[in-house]
């Protein structure tokens, strides 16, 4: 295992210090680094917490400022936050309007945000992400996993949350963001969990993983490397498929860690030429490493529908450490 | 070789489309792809041109924009822009006041970029970058490599003749952040060129390259893999004991493309560290992939001793598809 890192006991903190330290302006670390919260909380506002194994950031410390996160919880990597970290988080940016937890579907992930409304004793709501069309159910999963689309979603509710939306609507935007959105994924290599020290899975020199997951979990299958264009058109007629309309779309291309960002753009272009096959258009997009696996080799594609009310929530102001513009 | 391409002599198109496309607001391609310029210009400002091999992306072409350069020059794969794309890009962007030109030292791009002068007849300027310290000459230059530092050089730069400073004083400038700026690599892998399909250089499991250049270039010494702290260490020792002064600085942790954001900010976390111990504060903070080596694995630290007027340079305003803040 070739990392950049001291002891593998220490990694998440020392990331974490690190990462505070650099974005020292936009957010700070909690107490025990038990969440990573902004630096200028805004009173009034509906707070947003969300969070998860740590090993995808930006994904979700990277979210937390304006017009996206109040909080992000980070776990061990590829490990839930405990309730415990939840419920420090959402006692820290709760200002009396509630608190909506972002939370990826994963069964770790969706218990202990739930004990933490339990225990939490103030008013939560709780968006689930599931936009991985590629299986319906997984090893760490009841249902479809929780992707890159969270991004999506984070920066669509957080817009509207800045703009003083209520609890329940922003619950609901949430839900319709997350059934507007798909995604899907392949990978060329495996990632390594440092605690582990060997690679997630075996794959071949000239092999590919068809819809993995975001931790290297199986996907639908394992296949001989094709050209980008075959794979941009399985993956769009996967995700086309399953969307009920069509339209004017976002597309993410979303590295996972150790794409070079020319293949990510030539991966747009594939994907843009796919839709448009498709006889959807694309009018936002986004490029670049944003919900990764460690140093896992491949991409995953998003599509969300959008409106005119998504369109302007998505352009809307926004400044954290990983995504910034209008400001 | 795994990559996500449809076929080796067609990348750099296909990749510049999808370029082009997911940054259209921003960018746009000029005629036969010799080079990406802003999407609008500003005329009565001095025209900055950068460009050389690709496969560093963001460099140069993700710098295009407000606030930094108003074109860049695609070359091959690691190889240098003709001065025939040069040329066409200081065409495209000088509206009277002169085009800068930004080069980092190597021996292809200091020769296209002097050609293009002498036969664009127009009124030109220079500003050779060659900030990393790990090695004096080179396979591919006489002197030291330009490398991460290119990018500070390139932000600075640009805010100043956004506010209106002429040719000979941006030159002047340009000089002076080079000359305030040191960088130093270590490589983990090698990068793998699309068109030789195989790793540029061969590297133990254990071993890492110190001092790597950007195209894989043989750095000071290979030896054992050591932890973050003993890696950044000598990194900054290096740095450090190549600057003239000591004080505030920027301090920009650069991935080479296959490395996890967790250990980039972990390496920070350790580079802020041994600044300290060296006296030398962090006041200016940037972390991630910005000047890389297609798929390789390490990262890069650059120091900029910051003084009042970089400073505010520094914290100006940019647009551009990489690097964006206030506005």
């Amino acid at each position: 295992m070739k990392k950049l890192i001291n002891d593998v006991s220490s990694i998440l903190t020392e990331s974490l210090d690190g990462f505070a330290a650099a974005h020292a302006g936009i957010v700070t670390l909690g107490p025990e680094r038990k969440y990573v919260r902004r630096a200028k909380l805004k009173t009034g506002k509906v707070a947003l917490v969300s969070g998860g194994g740590s090993g995808h950031e930006p994904l979700h410390i990277g979210f937390v400022g304006h017009g996206m996160l109040d909080a992000a919880c980070p776990g061990q990597v590829f490990t839930s936050p405990t309730p415990d970290q939840i419920i420090a988080a959402a006692g820290a940016t709760d200002s009396g309007a509630g608190v909506l937890f972002i939370v990826k579907n994963y069964e770790g992930d969706r218990m202990n945000f739930a004990i933490a409304r339990e225990m939490g004793g103030r008013e939560t709501e709780i968006v689930v992400i599931d936009d991985d069309v590629a299986v319906e159910n997984s090893l760490r999963t009841t249902g479809r996993r929780g992707v890159a689309g969270t991004m999506v979603v984070t920066k669509v509710v957080g817009a509207a949350a800045e703009l003083g939306m209520n609890l329940k609507g922003l619950r609901a935007l949430g839900e319709r963001v997350n059934r507007a959105t798909r995604s899907m994924g392949v990978a060329l290599t495996s990632c390594t969990v440092p605690a582990k020290g060997r690679p997630t899975f075996a794959i071949g020199d000239d092999e590919m993983e068809v819809g993995v997951g975001i931790h290297g979990e199986a996907g639908r299958q394992r296949m001989k490397l094709k050209t980008a264009d075959e794979i941009a058109g399985e993956l769009i007629t996967s995700i086309t498929n399953d969307l009920d309309s069509k339209g004017e779309v976002l597309l993410l291309v979303n590295g996972f860690g150790a794409t070079p960002a020319m293949e990510l753009y030539l991966m747009f272009n594939s994907a843009k030429a796919q839709l448009a096959r498709h006889g959807i258009t694309v009018h936002r997009a986004l490029v670049g490493n944003f919900v990764t696996s460690l140093d896992m080799a491949g991409c995953s594609l998003t599509v969300t529908l959008l409106d005119r009310e998504l369109e302007g929530l998505w352009d809307a102001a926004v400044h954290t450490p990983a995504l910034r513009w209008g400001m």
